[in-house]
């Protein structure tokens, strides 16, 4: 036994059975010790980003942290993007950095680099294998790290801790420290907040959004008359039956008009909403002057319960909170164009219950964000730092997360090509993933922007850096030097009839619809 | 005029006039100002790892920096991989990283992250613009990091600095620092080596590969007996005619084995060579124990003025070496099974002169680097820095950097894929790339190295992650997807034929050579 068949029996021990890999040589001792381990699913990406925006989507859907294998510091950096993603989405996350024999780090070799340095900005907890005897416990710790936090956690396995003989010692289950309880103080404020007669609304954010705390906070806001904000999240529950927390806008005038009368606020998993980016002139916190801000518990804490606590403390009834029915079933079909808003409406009335919905559409969301309350039970999972390429990885995870259950990406098309590998890895794993690719040529939401800083001619180098034509990306063919089958739409009713075809088919569908 | 624009005209007065180019919203207003400035090329990269490793490629041929544009810390987290081969290569770079405006850090949004600290481990200078009036200046001192380290500088731009009105001062090309002449000492001690009558040997890297520093090389190895031997580098001048200096060898064995017999080596622009990794038993030093080592000059110093003074203290005569003819041309046609050998010797065959050879080959470079002294006197750009994923934007660089000049990438196929998307910025800029893809659907090298580690059976988890079967790439369909044309071979004499008409058209076309 060396510290690489260690390190598999301290992730098993505590139930992460998933790896998500591209490894390379430093790390042959840890593929031979996986290869001894059946038990273990490997997951193979053909780019870091793929693997480690596929480990987000994984434990987003099936609630403990899949291992990431990445090959030394410029491996790591290449998954770091959808990391960030991850970060900020609260994934639990356990990477494995492979690095030098620890006595060949002096000789400066080709591939050595800071790997610490490289991870810190993206992690939560960064830890080192000294040896083969602390590699099962350097793995509890970012697990307990991971699974409290919840967060990224980045542990380096040198070459010499994996190949080395290490002590047979038996494995126990890491115990993950108990979450802080909310504050009474912060309870007293809420309540205050949410009784004084001032517009309120509850913030929410994180396990908020799922279905049994937001039946809690719909009773809330019952009683209360808040109104229910959510903010973006690593998973939120929507559809038909459940309670709706409207999304804070993304575009900062649209948001600050949702946000504009509010007197009190109380964040449950969040924080004061902020701008997306600063823009001249406009302000960085999207509540209006004045408005007070209550905290009652932060990620990490036990959100469901705070609300409960809420609830109880303002004598809320029991009822449960009046939705929505399922209607998007019967929305007329779509006719004319082929664009965003019938795109979105065809998912709507299409979209099977138990779905899961991974979204970066960016520009390209049409009505999907107001249809989502009318639609079929879903699970929605968004882009939530920023960091483009996350759609087609976060796919591939939230299916060998959650099997049994289809996906289906709302992809932009600028975004898709960052990591569209993970296709391959949705062929090879025989995924249930439908993807649409919203194939505008253009990095729309840049060309917005640009607009937003009042230039509305392009020249020569903004046009041949904001589109994404010349040529034209032609996404079936991409799909199926993949392996995965596609066809294009170019009509509103080819979508219909290929996003039927697609539903009804098992494992990974590309639709390209052209818009 | 704002702080956009002075890093235009900052930029632009030292002669960087190429950005290759994956903008964001924090970074529009520097869209703006390159939109006015049409002497600027813009090259858009659909993916950061394109944009770094093209900025590589061009700096190595037009020998002279581009600045690339990234999206705060994740934009520049996708490009650190190449960054780090260019880092490896010494190829002068000037990264510009947008970020939030100074005074919306502190907000925490959610693409906010430590940008110094990403950028640190794979940098040789950071900087960060203060406002819009120290915009120039931080751009000057990045321009002459670059230039005189050599290697990457990286520049951060708040977008407030950026959009801020700037003053509009004369700004004058930048002095560069002239490089530490060599030691006297140093000088010494090297003629001292040659002269010993010990096995001697002189390492050249970096310029010291170049045509006319080799010629002097091969001068002193000619008046001493000393061997030449070459280090991974940037960029070198290969073919008939040009003195050849051996490659140290990848593969551990064959490396120790290369330079068993060495009593002493004179380094010019590297050091002593390691082993790229450690093996458990094998030494981490190549050279053999005892082997004297005398550094006469490193990188950032003048390495063909180094050579020339070592050449005048030894009285070296003045003829040129004796080198090969140019015989390539003259060997047999290739005939039997399409295999790395087969093609490395149709490469070599019918390379024409003054082509650019991008070179991420790995285990399928077959006969190219014995082969490579006698093909028509070409540029070799390799992977430097071990990070896989360079070959293709390497190349789209490359011919931006050498216009007229036929780039023919070798190109391994599981690298391939990381920065497969550089493809299409060859078709939209008509690139003049041949792209040879090994297509062995394997990594091979891993396969390789896992029997290095003693496992020869694969099971089921080590079988999936080193192989790139099930689902077969289908490299025609991938090209085809990004607008560059492409055809596939399975045998030598299809090979043949396609690279003939590829030699023979301009602009990119992909072979995809199924091995």
């Amino acid at each position: 036994m060396n510290g690489a068949d260690r390190l598999c029996d301290a992730l098993l021990v505590n139930g992460v059975d998933v790896c998500f890999a591209n490894p390379g040589t430093s790390e042959m001792h840890f593929v031979a010790a996986l290869d001894r381990k059946p038990q273990m699913r490997c997951v193979l990406g053909l780019f870091e980003g793929v693997v480690t925006g596929a480990a987000d989507g994984y434990a987003r859907m099936a609630e403990k942290p899949a291992a990431t294998l990445l090959h030394l510091g410029p491996g790591l950096a290449n998954g770091l993007a959808n990391i960030h993603n991850a970060k900020r989405a609260r994934t639990p996350m356990i990477n494995v950095v492979g690095d030098h024999a620890s006595y060949h780090l002096q000789h400066d070799a080709p591939l050595t680099s800071d790997i610490e340095g490289l991870a810190r900005p993206m992690s939560h907890w960064v830890g080192r294998a000294t040896g083969p005897d602390d590699v099962a416990q350097t793995c509890a710790a970012a697990y307990a790290a991971a699974m409290s936090t919840p967060g990224i956690s980045t542990m380096i396995l040198p070459a010499d801790a994996a190949w080395s003989e290490a002590k047979d010692t038996p494995l126990s289950p890491t115990a993950i420290p108990v979450p802080e309880a909310i504050s009474a103080d912060a309870l007293k404020a809420a309540v205050a907040a949410l009784r004084s007669g001032r517009k309120a609304a509850l913030l929410l954010a994180g396990g908020a959004l799922r279905e049994g705390a937001l039946v809690t906070a719909g009773r809330i806001a019952a009683a209360t008359g808040a109104s229910l904000f959510s903010q973006v999240s690593g998973r939120g529950e929507r559809g038909a039956g459940r309670v709706y927390a409207r999304p804070v806008p993304y575009p900062i005038d649209m948001a600050i008009t949702a946000l504009a009368d509010l007197e009190v606020v109380v964040c449950i998993g969040g924080r004061a909403p902020v701008g997306f980016f600063a823009y001249p002139g406009k302000p960085g916190v999207l509540l209006p002057p004045g408005c007070e801000v209550v905290e009652l518990a932060r990620q990490g804490q036990d959100l469901a319960a705070a609300l409960d606590a809420l609830a109880d403390a303002l004598n809320a009834p029991r009822e449960k909170p009046a939705t929505s029915g399922w209607t998007a079933r019967d929305l007329p079909r779509p006719t004319g164009a082929l664009n965003p808003d019938n795109i979105s409406l065809t998912v709507a009335r299409a979209l099977p219950e138990g779905a899961i919905i991974c979204d970066e559409a960016l520009t390209s969301g049409g009505r999907y964000a107001v249809l989502a309350p009318t639609m079929a039970p879903h699970d929605h999972l968004p882009i939530t730092g920023g960091s483009i390429g996350i759609g087609i990885p976060l796919a591939t995870g939230a299916a060998v997360g959650a099997p049994g259950r289809k996906v289906v990406t709302l992809q932009a098309d600028g975004s898709g090509m960052y990591t569209v590998q993970g296709l391959w890895t949705q062929a090879r794993e025989k995924l249930d993933v439908v993807t649409i690719v919203f194939s505008n040529r253009a990095y729309a939401i840049l060309q917005g922007e640009m607009r937003n800083v009042g230039v509305n001619a392009f020249g020569r180098n903004a046009s041949r850096m904001l589109n994404l034509n010349e040529p034209d990306l032609d996404w079936v063919s991409l799909a199926k030097g993949m392996g995965v089958e596609a066809a294009r739409a170019t009509t509103i009713e080819e979508f219909m009839d290929l996003f039927d075809t697609a539903l009804k088919q098992s494992g990974p569908f590309l639709i390209e619809a052209v818009i």
